[in-house]
């Protein structure tokens, strides 16, 4: 994207508690729970600081966890200094609260003090958790998948001879994924008793609060008829935290859920649960603070670590300080989540049978004003796909047009077969991935949907299509709607981007023809979506002065192509290159490389494609283009060679 | 085939009651629940029929289910004149007892009664329910799915204003799937009193008893918890179902379930239940009966009717012929699944951190002399593939080496994401997937696992195999488990096949690579696997006479194709055919193809596809491979239109 059209964001100053504090905290000869409650408060204050640095991260989940994993870290987890192949086993199967894990594990010497200033960086600590940071035991951020993985280390742990406990925390939003349910049984038939289970039960999840969006009802009644023992206790309060573990030593043949009574956002007061007023959402699920934010929330949590730290007679608490980096905001952006709600709305205002479903991400997937406006209209399924997906099944089964949304990476493969199953009823429903493809990078691979278009685009009678403008967002929504007969999936990049150009006037939509972003004649570019055509057009922009023209084309149908389309569109250009925010496997590319193929054209064309080779890292968006070779600089360089390569005398002209 | 290699199995005579018996019985003056018990009775009779004539289906839970099912049509189900849009509406979830739903349509008159010859036959009554049959309101054989769509289906009449009650039959193995927990909340919290589950509770799933597969513990106080009201009766005792169904009345505005004690296989002695013999495994989940067990139990069930009819001063029931057709049993085939059994154990006894997970198909997938041999490496997951693959996880996270089974369209669909998420961990799992492909076509597009390559072949670190013969799977599965250092999906078709060409002595596996299977020059074809393989090899022996020669490439790598291998394989030929059991969409035939575009051969290479492009139909083998093209006279079409394209002046000759 072109500097001009950036704002830079002022940077902060930022503070947090150096792990040498932590080393003198823990050090000091003092009751363990004052311990545990200075140093929850402290990692509070450095969770701040690593998600205000990151310009994004989980700040609620994180606080409402703090208490309950710094008791676990300092007091429960045996042989942590045996490392993270010997010691007990704790991970979190919510996964969003990373930074607070971090925050621990950084405050015990675990991690590096130095990925404090990493976090949702390139090689850094990624935005959920992942197996390759020390003592992160799994990768989660798709939730409900903790306890049959805690089951597995368990039988595995027995059948080596070693004997381990398992620390799972889970979410409470989270026991909406039928997943949970469906783990709970074999673990008490099984008698794992080394499996004990948190739920850091806050009340709130991504949007609101739980009880509103799928009511847990009596959670302890639904626990122990799965035949675990299940505790209720406090989750900030760390006396009631140790008497409820003490309560289950004895207790081995039996696996444990504690029900941990918490606050979302717990210590900073704007940021509590409670906090939210009638009707609003809950505004500290993920993102950044302000600047505001951050100077209030730091304040509050500095004054209880003094506090702490003064009570236990360790004076103030030293630290140290750091720089929120400016982040570039670009102007002009396309904002296609935006139109998608206006367009959402438009539909819904001429097809009084269009009903919503969403799962739990109301803001995200662009939803509010639908169901302002259209409540009774609105079903909010909770963090429930494969329930959502097959309701709307039933709903299209009856004469409604459901239209069903969640992020592309859940949608895609959580209720993969639900859908499969929905299209075989030949009945038609709009599915609407939000958050699709390589970015934002921070949130990391569990988030980044670049598998969806293979998990799909196979289904029969089910149409995928992306645009890459506002004004795209309304044509192929509309299509969508009104004149497709068949079942659809809808891929929305969520990433505001700046676009170099614009929808054509009077552009007609159907399946399997796109269109010219840009006219040239020696190489063919053909790509999808806002920020892959827009880095590609810049590329194509670079190259110009070297006197290569480059004609890039919009393909918004992700498995559909008509050949006649395509072969006027390559024209008599000799080379192709395919774009993918998406793996090169079993992406557009794929299709149209091997609908090439079927063409036999004469003289034959050189064809290359472009996409994710492998697992995507988590970083900057500007890192993950560049890691994954699909920035402005790597795509002008592929171009160049894909140009060289149709004229062999002038490669060096090129260069 | 060739017809030499054929047995032919003798045909037996098989008796029905025709529906007219059924509207003499229906029409008489009689107390309502003699009239339930009778036509249950015939139901059977004509269920046996059914199965015995299509050689395949599900006895065991199409007995247990006949007496609910037989008093909610005639005596629940409101409107059922109307049509099935505007009457209550009844589906089983479960999916498996729809010959048991068929034998009750056909004698309410709601099926034509010439469709009692037509089960699993090409547009007749499909093995699973399929919409598209009048009064089948959604296709299930998925399981999991029926309370969700329920729900869809209360909120679309609300909606509309239409007030109808939903009923659905459920499995009791099928409440191992989370979905099903994850169906619960809502419907309580929504007040949905139109919808009653009745959960089919004979206590056996496919194998053995569900306690051991996975216990149901106390099933009362579970769906309590979830908000349902609950109650229970004997699911034979019509008197109880009516009593039970009347108590349901009052209560308007709560979900409603009955746990209905059953007995699998209810009716004909032998085929109950509680007749397994301790260790024994269930032997009529599905099949078919044999000679001596069709006479057996048609007797018995003869004798019930009968007793019935005459008892009720209707004299004896009048009674149908008809004909078990010949079946075709080639001799010296290739049989997979029986070879996997093998290497399984083989590799077992080699590597003693090896641990089997199973979603409740222990002999279909071939792990009965596993599981006897290593009962403490094995794991009955039950019907629960999120949950088995998660489990996976943390097993190989811990050090095991887990290898998953299930069926194919099961594996790749269900647990789509957990299997991602396993993979991103950088761990091995080995996951086999067993009824893979379009064939065996009777139990239904829910079963023909046409979709598993695309599901999960774009996955990093999952490396994708298909064997075409015995001796290829104890290959792959030696280098899966061996030499590979990452995740692998072992794609394993069920059906036995006689195989006319075999595994070349001294083949090395390696990715990528595949070895000729027969030599040629004027077109090459690749493709995998033992049917698809041995129709083409069939196709090219018979356009051999005309002087074409093809040459015939097993590619055993579903998701992987080394460029230079696929370069010398295709040789001097210009005409390549790349053949699919799998959707066209996104099978190895795209990859091949877009592979080629890349290769960029110059003179250009004509390039077509062979797959399935459309939903699988139903039928016999044969109806459903004549169907998609994938036959040996349509292959033979195909392949004599690829030569011809090669040689411009020779069609005349070539036809």
């Amino acid at each position: 994207m072109g500097e001009q059209q950036l704002d830079q964001v002022t940077s902060d100053e930022l503070v947090y508690v150096p792990a040498s504090e932590c080393r003198r905290l823990l050090g000091a000869s003092l009751p363990p729970h004052d311990v545990a409650a200075a140093f929850a408060a402290v990692a509070r204050i450095n969770t701040l600081y690593m998600i205000a640095r990151a310009w994004s991260g989980h700040l609620g989940t994180s606080f409402s966890s703090l208490d309950i994993m710094s008791w676990l870290f300092l007091n429960e987890m045996r042989d942590l200094d045996k490392g993270p192949g010997a010691c007990d086993i704790f991970f979190s199967s919510k996964g969003h609260d990373a930074p607070a894990l971090y925050a621990v594990l950084i405050g015990l010497g675990l991690l590096p003090e130095e990925k404090i200033d990493h976090l949702r960086r390139l090689h850094g600590l990624p935005g959920h958790p992942h197996v390759e940071t020390p003592y992160i035991q799994a990768n989660t951020g798709s939730l409900g998948m903790g306890i049959s993985k805690a089951k597995g280390m368990a039988i595995a742990n027995r059948l080596a001879g070693r004997s381990r406990r398992i620390f799972v925390l889970t979410g409470d939003g989270e026991l909406q994924e039928g997943q949970f349910w469906e783990s709970l049984a074999s673990a008490a038939t099984r008698g794992l008793g080394e499996i004990v289970v948190i739920v850091d039960h806050n009340k709130i999840q991504s949007d609101t609060w739980v009880e509103q969006v799928g009511d847990l009802g009596d959670l302890t009644a639904k626990l122990s008829a799965f035949g675990w023992h299940v505790s209720r206790c406090d989750g900030h309060d760390i006396d009631a935290i140790d008497r409820t573990f003490r309560s289950l030593d004895g207790i081995t043949d039996q696996p444990k859920v504690v029900v941990a009574d918490t606050v979302k956002g717990k210590g900073v007061s704007f940021m509590e649960g409670p906090a939210m007023k009638a009707g609003e959402l809950y505004a500290y699920h993920s993102g950044a603070p302000t600047e505001e934010e951050y100077a209030n929330g730091s304040r509050e949590l500095l004054e209880r670590a003094r506090r702490l730290f003064q009570a236990a007679g360790l004076g103030e608490p030293g630290l140290a300080h750091g720089w929120r980096p400016a982040r570039r905001e670009p102007r002009d952006t396309q904002n296609l989540i935006s139109a998608y709600k206006d367009a959402l709305v438009n539909q819904a205002d001429r097809h009084p049978g269009l009903v919503v479903l969403d799962a739990d991400l109301v803001k995200d997937c662009g939803l509010v004003p639908f169901a302002a406006k259209y409540p009774d209209r609105f079903i909010e399924c909770g963090i429930a796909e494969q329930d959502m997906v097959s309701t709307a099944c039933g709903l299209a089964k009856r004469g409604a047009l459901p239209v069903v949304h969640s992020f592309a990476c859940f949608l895609a493969a959580r209720p993969n077969e639900q859908i499969y199953n929905q299209c075989s009823e030949g009945s038609k429903v709009v599915y609407v991935g939000s958050l699709a493809g390589l970015l934002p990078g921070g949130p990391g691979h569990s988030h980044q949907s670049v598998r969806d278009i293979a998990a799909l685009g196979s289904i029969p009678g089910l149409l995928l299509a992306e645009p890459a403008l506002e004004a795209e967002v309304h044509a192929l929504f509309e299509h969508l709607i009104n004149a497709a007969s068949e079942s659809s999936y809808l891929r929305l990049v969520s990433v505001k981007w700046p676009v170099p150009f614009s929808y054509p006037a009077g552009q007609r939509v159907e399946p399997g023809h796109g269109w010219i972003v840009r006219d040239g004649r020696d190489v063919v570019v053909i790509g999808y979506g806002p920020w892959l055509l827009s880095n590609a057009w810049h590329a194509i922009e670079g190259l110009a002065s070297s006197g290569v023209t480059i004609r890039l084309v919009n393909l918004p149908w992700l498995n559909r192509v008509d050949p006649a389309w395509l072969k006027e569109a390559i024209g008599d250009c000799r080379s192709v290159v395919l774009l993918d925010n998406h793996y090169a496997h079993g992406g557009q590319a794929e299709m149209l490389a091997a609908t090439i193929a079927g063409l036999a054209l004469d003289p034959v064309v050189q064809v290359s494609r472009l996409g994710v080779t492998e697992l995507p890292e988590c970083g900057t968006n500007d890192e993950v283009l560049e890691y994954h070779g699909l920035d402005i600089a790597s795509l002008t360089e592929a171009l160049r060679a894909a140009a060289a390569s149709r004229f062999p005398g002038r490669e060096a002209s090129l260069a």
